[in-house]
């Protein structure tokens, strides 16, 4: 089968068909996302080797549980030991001996069969299109900040970055209800949320609107973002620290102290939420989608995911 | 009277007794404590000019209220509009307007006489000394973190700094009920809270803990705490900033979010549960006192505050 693995360069690789063993199942590929953290780990930055990507959506082709087989599902990414401190209260992402798909110790969803324990897979209801299955993934990352931080309707958030998390932040956000901003560079990008009720502020715009915000989520990874989040919060906020990227980004520890800032770690989320709100069409994610190719044309995928203004793209076999 | 100012520099200045308007109360100084934020503010850091000093205990001299006089008081150290929306909630410590004494825009309690809005003023109960009593500001925020982060009697919580700030934190935190443990420097100083429930342990040692504590409060005052603060941490766990020094601070924000550390910026508290714990006995703050010296020997008691090593020193009339 075809496989697209990085191993200090990127390639389509011929691999046999992958062993699912123990708790596995063998989930045949319908599409795939390629993601920010893909193109970094491209630059070699979390040290990963092997098959990429971690977005997908598939039909269980062998399973423990024989009612599984057949089923389209999508899967979270930790694979955790089960036994530990973390998972014995639930918190399999946080699993200190997790394998995570296609971006620690586990190959990756970009080839035609992959595998992932059972209790890693969500069937799809038929009322979600693959297009929007596929980024589940991503979508329970954002719904992810609603079980970390409180958001309430009389709240100002800021979502900093309209790249395509950003992008996702801001459906998910303006779905819980809140007075909510997105503030990017590009308003052809902002503008695929032209009907949601937020309000879509060019970058320049929002540095003058200094402590404005009750939460504001970075999403943009850049150091500038977070030295813009730092200014746009209020006293006694809340900024949640979405992006992964290479790199150091520095602070006047004073900033936070002396305005009691709160700084949040954000990154995997529940599926059980973010498939909630693909049921009810209550987001459209497939507002970002803008290419999809087939796996063989990998590299080129990859090309197209790097250049500025694209958003989504996907692959399949 | 006589006032120690920094103006570029420290200097002992002669100046008229202060007149008490509107809300505010005359307060005759018994004694301040010199903080490190004191310290810091000689170094031409925050940019502030005039009376320093902001830890005190007094007798109230004149006030709008009557019953006041005569009554010995601690001071909270922000002067706020009452008016606004943080000050409408009851969070005059974040009012943007606020003055903060001996801090910002008004002149401080290093200085025979001084003046505070009478609502900023806790009548200090017998049981409590004047040597106890003058260290209620930095004990009310050592309680703040308390306020803000839910400390448990299952959690491993860790104090990095065994200074004025680290030593009072450990003993709010372990009358609080946790796993403590104390990491300094400084047997000498960490030696004073012997008696007290919690593990005493070298930063060396505390380097081989990573991601072995729920709650790391850094008080180091240094960019070093904050690095090995966020190696401290568990993942999902946080830290509490503390001490506010000039400089900046680096970090890699996928530290952060790979393991969804919270980052709490922690400056000052509410006073009543610092006097309860002061009138309960509780905590024992006298033993970080280690000088008292004149007001007028002002110079020579900041030359003494500065020495590594030496805990509080105090300045009486």
């Amino acid at each position: 089968m075809k496989a697209l693995v990085f191993d200090s360069q990127l390639r389509i690789e011929d691999q046999p068909k992958p062993m699912a063993r123990g708790r596995e199942c063998l989930i045949r590929l319908l599409k795939a996302g390629i993601c920010n953290t893909d193109l970094e780990i491209t630059k070699g930055y979390f040290g990963f080797t092997g098959v990429l990507g971690h977005e997908f959506v598939g039909i269980v082709e062998s399973s423990p549980t024989a009612s599984l087989v057949g089923k389209r599902v999508v899967g979270e990414i930790n694979a955790a030991c089960q036994a530990c401190e973390y998972c014995r209260k639930g918190l399999q992402r946080h699993c200190p001996e997790r394998t995570v798909l296609g971006i620690l110790r586990r190959d990756g969803a970009f080839r035609e069969f992959l595998t992932l324990p059972e209790e890693n897979l969500h069937v799809v209801p038929a009322a979600i299109s693959d297009e929007e299955a596929v980024l589940t993934e991503p979508i329970a990352a954002a719904c992810e900040i609603l079980d970390q931080v409180s958001i309430g309707p009389e709240q100002q958030v800021a979502v900093l970055g309209d790249g395509k998390l950003g992008l996702l932040i801001s459906m998910v956000l303006g779905s819980a209800g809140c007075q909510l901003t997105l503030i990017g560079k590009h308003p052809a990008k902002m503008d695929r949320l032209k009907d949601y009720p937020l309000r879509r502020l060019a970058i320049e715009v929002a540095r003058s609107l200094d402590r404005s915000f009750d939460v504001v989520v970075e999403a943009t990874g850049s150091p500038q973002g977070w030295e813009l989040a730092l200014r746009l919060v209020k006293p006694l906020g809340t900024v949640v620290l979405k992006s992964t990227f290479h790199g150091q980004i520095a602070f006047n520890p004073a900033a936070i102290v002396v305005d009691e800032i709160t700084v949040v770690g954000s990154r995997c989320g529940r599926f059980e939420p973010a498939l909630a709100l693909l049921a009810k069409k209550t987001i459209h994610p497939v507002r970002l989608l803008q290419h999809t190719l087939p796996l063989q044309e990998g590299l080129r995928a990859f090309e197209l995911a790097k250049q500025p203004g694209v958003l989504k793209v996907l692959l399949e076999p």
